[in-house]
């Protein structure tokens, strides 16, 4: 029923940034974002374009982690922390976070 | 960056239902759910739990389209017209789409 195994977890991040669509401004963060998919237990890592009208969403991001450990190892790397505050927190206008496991 | 190609489009629905978690009719919803994973043009399908506490649904769903014209296919599919109107008008407290492509 899932590429998830048990035990994986899925992080996806739907947001939308405070620039102009197409600046240098909002290149430079999907830049930033995608360079998170670098650190160790990252899987899987996507950034994506949000297509549907029934959302104001324009970009996410996708990731998989092995298991929970991996995923606050995540949460808590100095490289990931440094992007929340000093990116995230200014040039995120509005997100949601959704997290998926197998459903058995 | 993504194992989305040009064209493609991965389509996701997170969603709480009204029935009791580990209910009879929860289960049966989501057996409903998992068939429209056999509706032809459907990829990728993925029935899932929800399970980041900074959000309220409790399950999703993920399937991946070839292209517009298969998700659309899907949309207009008979199995899938009765089911948004058989089940889920009655039995979805709460949802939201979100639909991605390759960023580029």
């Amino acid at each position: 029923m899932s590429t998830l195994t048990p035990g994986r977890i899925r992080h996806t991040v739907s947001f939308t940034l405070v620039h102009e669509p197409g600046s240098e401004q909002e290149r430079d963060f999907l830049a930033a974002q995608a360079a998170l998919g670098a650190i160790p237990g990252v899987e899987a890592y996507e950034l994506l374009r949000e297509v549907s009208p029934k959302n104001d969403f324009r970009f996410g991001c996708s990731m998989e982690f092995a298991d929970t450990a991996a995923y606050q190892a995540y949460n808590e790397h100095p490289d990931h922390v440094a992007f929340v505050n000093d990116r995230w927190q200014a040039e995120v206008q509005d997100f949601l976070e959704i997290d998926y496991e197998p459903l058995d």
